[in-house]
């Protein structure tokens, strides 16, 4: 028997209201707040708490603040990861990250959904997709990364496109929703 | 005679450096300051904060911070509203919100207008349209909702979608601007 | 022999991690934090702050916390300026704006870009364009200038465009990518 966490991550419906992810959710709460307030000189702070956050780091790691989690524990970045300013990440299921990835400012990666229907939506049960990005990926400023999508190896996403469907290796893509707009050639 | 207040809300023209409005907007951004500054641990102050702030509200009403209005007495919210993080409302004229509407990270609900014709927009006077959402709605996160914009009931907005006309009931909506993406059987 | 400061201002390819560059934007971070940390009493402090922060500045003004820059020093703006809440300003190249210019909530000027083939991305080498907007234009809300970008006077960008092109005198543009509405006859 599943527990609602165990629900969340597999991208189960879960009740978000259960006791243990009550918890969580407070408890991420505190730690992005306690980022959020340290100052600009204290880098290795910074550091710090992202990797008491998040689910894995690797080497090199950097957000700007504000920065906005549900959890922290379900996401998963590689080496030299860089956020600009004010990202949000809804990582209720697991947010994975390759290497050498850049996020502009205001990225919103968004795993969290709901049911369409409203009666079922009105009920408070929920689920999510995970998102998977590859290695050396540069998601332009406000894009925005929805449920279940996959991201290729050396992509680019344009400020302010809506990531509704898989990328490919080696393209550029923007718009709403974001179409490939060009090949990268490598 | 109407007060520049009076006409504000009446979606005609008037001058925002009028003295009352200054001073609610000066009352509004104190309140906002202080919803922003409550910890994650204080739910009964931030549901208290939220009734001080807004025209009326229903039962269970909750608003992640940082939250941002620009009076916030002309927004009225149903029973079960719930708005995730950094939420802004600019709301000179009405926003009204039915029951159970939900809201992701970043939603803009934006009633603020300015004439097109520079001279006249220089000249400092504005106006607005209100806002009208129905019940059962799901806006999802950085979905902007424009002046003059009534959304029907049981309507799901796509994450990222720019609303310039009105929507119907039981349908989805996506893009930029949003276009009916698919129905909703009910 | 150029600094990489100057390169960067240039529009050439710079080292972010050079140290005055590192000092320069430290020295931002906490003139933006100190900004974002005024009162909404505090009208005056919050002019003298954006004077020290910007390149130049004209009369009148003002800008609701909370902002964002990378540097300030290469943000001129002209009389008249307004910008409202949560607007990010990425300035490592010049950005220019005219008299009478008022942004919408979160809009997004971004000079900076990078690389789009990975092994020069990941290098760390970057560059930017600079982005100059005329007299009396509004941009709306969570509206995104890219890099390089000129935009004419008395221009409206609609709520929540992604601006990629050029935008000529007297248009209202619009969508994602933005394109022409409408003429704007004066």
């Amino acid at each position: 028997m599943k527990t609602e966490k165990e629900k969340m991550i597999a991208g189960e419906m879960y009740n978000p209201a259960d006791s243990e992810l009550v918890k969580d959710r407070m408890e991420a709460r505190r730690k992005v707040r306690q980022y959020n307030q340290t100052l600009e000189t204290e880098g290795e702070k910074r550091t710090k708490l992202l990797e008491g956050l998040f689910g894995s780091t690797g080497e090199n790691i950097y957000m700007e603040p504000n920065i906005r989690f549900d959890y922290g524990y379900n996401t998963y970045v590689g080496d030299n990861f860089y956020a600009n300013f004010d990202c949000t990440f809804l990582d209720i299921c697991e947010v994975r990250f390759g290497d050498n990835c850049m996020l502009g400012p205001r990225v919103q990666i968004y795993t969290a959904t709901h049911p369409l229907h409203p009666v079922e939506r009105n009920s408070g049960i929920e689920s999510g997709k995970p998102i998977t990005v590859g290695n050396n990926v540069w998601i332009g400023g406000s894009a925005i990364i929805n449920p279940g999508v996959t991201i290729g190896d050396n992509v680019v996403v344009g400020a302010g496109a809506v990531v509704t469907k898989d990328i490919p290796d080696n393209v550029v893509v923007g718009g709403n929703p974001a179409r490939i707009i060009k090949q990268i050639e490598l």
